[in-house]
């Protein structure tokens, strides 16, 4: 048994790195910082003569590689895709965009803006932690924030709009009856919640790094998990502000799906398939930053 | 540094424990099969004075626990809530149900069948995983099986009403034409494949258990993401159809939000929320069963 390499996960670090560190290396070489438990006998590593990484989920072989390429690719391209698509219909069928004077067309910036905001800016920036894995996490964080900073003037422009046309229409229209526009509600209240929390927790308490480290660790998952459920509780909502908005102008010739219909329908099935490509993305073991350290020991058995 | 402690994994059991074994126990009462890396030094293990588990996700504190009660507990009101305020929907407003002679009540068992199958028989059958934690993975497994087998004849029966009530109605109606229409077409063909993937993955290829193994534990993340993903986009689906089915039968009406509004936009605050809490059960890390064996060895550095 003179091969027996057992892989040795640090979980102390594990939750920082996740978000903080460069990726790890090996503890040969830079040893890590802190009370960590250090590796069952140091001779032991020394020793080591091959390196197998049994967690299968964290070696990338090249189908790994291909199948994280690929995913990621076909993320870009339906995040980007919803824009083109609803910027076209607008544009194209829906007369364009207008401001106070026309409440008809100053609607017609809240599908683009809130597509753009929700779904565009915001798929990028949680994309980011997928496709920056080399990258220093303090980058990777900036343009995290930058992303959703791009984000909230677009959802507070988009949301404006929309309280304008309403409010300008002639006679106007009530606000606030739909549950598109309750779940609107939750969406850019969860949208907030998470911005402000992740702003704070992630950015600000970064200035007394080392007593906030737990703290932050401990509310990584949480502001992940919610940070999907943002997403797809947005894509959610599209969905339903489409189909009111389908019915409201194609009425009943809707069921002829005509050129508009089918555009409109195209683009709620790119938000779908955005959102199984997202989730994909997000949630697959393989592709997280892993903040494992590998420790190769050789057993003496 | 008499008591250092460092918890092992063994990641070739763990992905089959996830899903087919008992809850694991100390390697020292019961050693795992196969050709796994032993611990460093046997000696170490036997020296373990105490026991410290260092992955805090998986200690079960009793804040975790109340939690996890919490949270399970909401999600089992919100799948019946949301059963319960569907039903009082289309029985109250609506007229209830018939088949055949009355396409407009036909049209409830839609509904009512849908959120039964989709929501309610698949989100207990998806808690399960989460609820049967001490349980044998076998009987985990069957019940799982059950609630989605229970899923099937609602969701077929469903489709079969819609079908039906827009085939009878005067002038008939047309069908998948909507974006809800081919959003339910995604959902169900998933649904789909999940099933048939799950059943003969998970219960026919136990006859030969050992031989499909790994095949089976690199399965089980996939099947789960693509679970969260389904139950996410029924969701989505039951909240464009609800969008449809009001604006079609209140009309302008809605913006007063009268009783019946009140009631709809209840009833997909309750989805909403069913989405947002079983995601978090399912997701939370702290809350999946783990297949970790902890090894606990005394350093003697």
């Amino acid at each position: 048994m003179d091969n027996t390499v057992s892989p040795m996960p640090l979980p102390e670090m594990a939750p920082m790195a996740e978000f903080d560190k460069t990726p790890p290396t090996p503890p040969e070489e830079e040893p890590p910082p802190g009370d960590l438990p250090p590796p069952p006998s140091a001779d032991l590593a020394e020793k080591g003569k091959k390196h197998r990484n049994y967690d299968d989920e964290n070696s990338w072989a090249c189908g790994n590689w291909f199948e994280f390429l690929l995913v990621v690719a076909l993320a870009i391209i339906l995040l980007i895709g919803a824009l083109v698509l609803v910027l076209f219909w607008v544009l194209y069928y829906r007369g364009g965009f207008a401001w106070n004077e026309n409440p008809t067309l100053e609607f017609n910036l809240h599908p683009v803006l809130m597509i753009a905001g929700f779904i565009t800016f915001s798929g990028f920036s949680m994309l980011l932690y997928r496709v920056g894995r080399c990258c220093r996490r303090i980058y990777v964080k900036l343009f995290h924030t930058i992303f959703h900073a791009l984000a909230v003037p677009c959802v507070v422009v988009g949301f404006i709009a929309v309280l304008d046309s309403h409010n300008l229409a002639n006679p106007p229209i009530r606000n606030f009856y739909s549950l598109h526009s309750w779940m609107g509600f939750v969406t850019m209240g969860l949208f907030a919640l998470q911005f402000v929390v992740g702003f704070f927790s992630f950015l600000i308490l970064l200035c007394c790094e080392n007593a906030t480290a737990g703290f932050r660790a401990s509310l990584v998952p949480i502001h992940a998990t919610f940070g999907i459920l943002t997403f797809m509780l947005a894509v959610a909502t599209c969905l339903t502000g489409l189909t009111e908005k389908t019915i409201f102008t194609l009425g009943v010739s809707y069921s002829y799906l005509g050129e508009e219909a089918i555009i409109i329908n195209a683009l709620a099935m790119t938000l779908v398939a955005g959102a199984i490509v997202m989730a994909y993305t997000l949630l697959r073991e393989g592709f997280r930053y892993s903040g494992h350290i590998l420790v190769s020991v050789q057993s003496e058995m």
